[in-house]
């Protein structure tokens, strides 16, 4: 057989299953080969930046690598920017770049570009097999490494020449070694410091967000008197009624800093020690309060989860892990607005909901308002590149049939991979996509203050300004085959999303709310 | 003042008045420092390939670089695809890339990733300074280096306390040399090949394909038989009545092998030797026949249309350019197709229109039938990257007030940037964006049949197919703010296309028409 159907049946021997793709001329015996592969589902995108988007909801929701098919360099740099979210969030994802054929590279023809740079940017493994005879190898090897703990993005550069030619057989798939058990002398250590009475923050990340980690950490609070935190953008989250709570760390640096307050000692969970997302003239980048001590209990590719139940077995031994109680908003009557909005999702949401966030500012109230609602994921914008949202839910949905997904966006984030929408509908999700049309890129409002350029004027607000003209997103989901619909008060908006939540397949329901502030 | 007041007081001196911009919090001292100096225009674009693309459109029409200011390394990546067409356009082009204060990068924020990797895969050019001091001689040599012969991408990594911190001063612009005049030897070379006698192709790109070039070639083949071609995708081609035609190197290798056919001599000027677009099978990647000889008469950096008029001095003393006659196809009736759609615009276009041309397989039609209409500028897809099209019109139409520009979309290119029409509209520009609406990646189909995948079954063709469900354009169009309609007889089409031409401002006209084939 061909390199081509060798890989592939590699692929799905491996477990990969769902190829995300937006292919060009030099991915067309890949393509070809799927119609004698029916295990791997090619799910058509529009944009690169769908592919690799969907492919990390999928490898969030799975823990297995989806793949995302992407043209050459360009296609790839499209797909980078939610490649380096997928980096942040530690997602298992497969990028596979059709190149030139080898022999075709020396000519320099016009799409020919340094694709090598660009996957290393992201990727904990890169390699291009040299002929059709190496690349299931290669592509074992890349799924293996993809999902080695902590998980990463793997990107096999497929030349159309190792596609194309015979002489390829497929190989089974790698052993993938579990998260590494931590030493029993870091968790008596992270036991001896929370006996210590000084004030303690564990800090959880990684697979530490999920129901084990959470629990041995409710455990530990409630026995030590230690607070709990997550980090700010977690790349899973589990909550919602019956599951303990966690209060996640601040964005801005000078809230997270109030939030740690005098802790003395910070012991990492599956996090890294937290910096600020950006520097700010005169505010420290790191958010360890002076004079805390910062403890590893696990670091990102340990077993994070069995490191806190094994120190809570430890240190709170007859602890129960406390649950979140059930409870919901009110319906709200009024205005539309973020607070309102986040009342009407927290009293209406599914149980076992996936919610892709990428609110931005007007999510502050989402986190209040959906506490104790059943339980459900929160996937987060874990490396701050915005469009990741409507791909995430995306690749979420196709991960979980049966489950309902909320894409909550922001206007100008959602309009960085809008096209993922005619994904939604092409292939029937039941995802629910709200926008926060605030008609602003208001983050950047703030941070325009936050800079210290108060006295900005018309040149400079103009640039963070989306009312000339107004975008309107219900126009531009059904243009794309979504039904949409547009909410100006807090009851149409309820009206709106029960309906979209009843009816099979996605919807978009533009929230006209106003700016935060 | 700080760093970023003088850098863009020193753009300003250095003739950028553009700045299409997507920014984010790391440029907000960038974006402030704007009000100050009203002469730099901040374009707000909705995604940083519109930016990229319409830096490239302004750089191609003015011969001056527009700055594109884009967000850390996913602002860039975004950003990458039409960078790479720029660079194989060879415009002038300075890509400003917002980053982490220099001490804070050390932190591996979330948004942290290697921004010179990628900037170095598009540029001729990398800099950072590493403080206020040095932020406006490096802006100097940017665009002194994007304008060096024969342009390029120059990048200008600038980390927020660069943009922030004080002590900075503007500096002069430096001097930009002129590209380099061709030795005589090389044009009496040229000449003796030309006088041999054997069959000869001029070909041409870089400038040479505007006015002096094409003249001076058109003299060549009138008093020497040897033909003139143009490169596949040149990056401004001058033509229409009045300027000698150009034909142009096929797309496909097979139809270019014909084209050039039992030619023995190549003369290249401003252009490369012809290469296959991607290999295939069994063909070859060069389209040099075999016995043929190149001849460099003009390397990129070079004065091609100064060597073309000095060989047409040397070979053809005595010959005058022969000029396309005037002519416009009648408007068709009946359907709306490729053909017929051309036939409209050929009968429609307006003198001095610049014409951004994506239309791919619907576009087959449109060199013959705009041959002979009122002179224009058309503007190619020069590195393949699709999604080029829509911002590539944004910034011809910035650099061109008055003029009227065209862009002719495939459907599936359209939507990779199409976020750049609520641009058209904000500014109101006077683009037309004709979307060539056949609901498939026509060209793929082709390229799956070529590859020799002729067994392609369902799972493959509907990962080529834009069916289901169907775009629409128009509403597409409206939800950004750009009026628009949709035709499907080609007296619809030509009625629509005569208001919105009659009109200012932007306007979208989905043009339905079947597949190619």
């Amino acid at each position: 057989m061909n390199g081509a159907q060798a890989l592939i049946r590699t692929l799905t021997g491996c477990g990969v299953d769902v190829c995300f793709s937006n292919p060009g001329t030099s991915e067309m015996h890949f393509v070809a080969a799927l119609d004698a592969v029916p295990q791997l589902r090619g799910v058509l995108c529009l944009h690169e930046g769908t592919a690799t988007g969907a492919a990390d909801g999928y490898g969030r929701m799975t823990g297995r690598p989806a793949a995302a098919l992407l043209h050459l360099g360009p296609g790839l740099a499209n797909g980078l920017a939610n490649l380096h979210n997928a980096r942040r969030a530690r997602t298992p994802l497969l990028a596979v770049v059709g190149d030139h054929a080898t022999y075709h590279k020396q000519f320099d023809a016009p799409l020919e570009s340094d694709i090598d740079a660009l996957a290393s940017s992201v990727s904990v493994w890169v390699q291009r097999p040299a002929g059709s005879a190496g690349v299931a190898a290669a592509a074992a090897q890349a799924v293996a490494a993809a999902m080695a703990p902590p998980g990463g993005v793997a990107t096999l550069i497929l030349p159309a020449d190792v596609s194309w030619s015979q002489g390829a057989q497929p190989v089974p798939a790698l052993a993938v070694p579990a998260p590494r058990p931590v030493p029993g002398e870091a968790v008596s250590s992270a036991a001896a410091v929370l006996r210590s009475g000084e004030p303690c923050v564990v800090l959880l990340g990684g697979d530490g967000t999920r129901r084990p980690g959470l629990e041995a950490a409710s455990r530990i609070a409630l026995a030590t008197g230690a607070r709990v935190i997550g980090e700010t953008f977690p790349s899973r989250l589990e909550r919602g009624a019956g599951l303990p709570g966690l209060e996640r760390l601040a964005y801005l640096a000078e809230f997270a800093i109030a939030q740690l307050g005098d802790v003395r000692h910070l012991i990492l969970a599956g996090a890294s020690a937290p910096v600020s997302f950006f520097a700010h003239p005169g505010k420290p980048s790191s958010l360890v309060p002076d004079g805390c001590q910062v403890h590893v209990l696990a670091g990102p590719a340990d077993d994070a989860p069995g490191a806190l139940t094994a120190l809570a077995d430890l240190a709170a031994p007859d602890a129960k892990p406390v649950p979140q109680q059930p409870w919901r908003p009110a319906l709200p009557d009024g205005d539309l607005t973020g607070e309102s909005a986040a009342a009407v999702i927290g009293a209406l949401l599914p149980e076992d909901a996936i919610v892709s966030d990428e609110a931005n500012t007007s999510g502050l109230w989402l986190p209040g308002a959906t506490a104790g609602t059943p339980p459900h994921d929160w996937l987060t914008l874990t490396g701050g590149a915005i469009g990741q949202g409507l791909p995430l839910a995306t690749g979420a949905a196709l991960a979980s049939p049966g489950r309902r997904v909320l894409a909550l966006e922001a206007d100008g984030s959602a309009m960085y991979t809008i096209s993922a929408l005619w994904t939604h509908a092409r292939e029937g999700l039941d995802i629910t996509t709200i926008i926060f049309s605030n008609r602003a890129y208001a983050i950047l409002g703030m941070e325009l203050d936050r800079a210290g350029a108060t006295a900005a004027g018309e040149a400079a607000r103009s640039l963070l300004d989306l009312s000339r003209p107004s975008l309107n997103f219900a126009a531009l989901a059904e243009g794309m085959g979504v039904p949409a619909s547009r909410a100006s008060t807090a009851a149409e908006f309820a009206g709106q999303l029960r309906r979209a939540l009843a009816e099979p397949g996605p919807h978009l329901i533009e929230a006209l709310v106003p700016p935060l502030g």
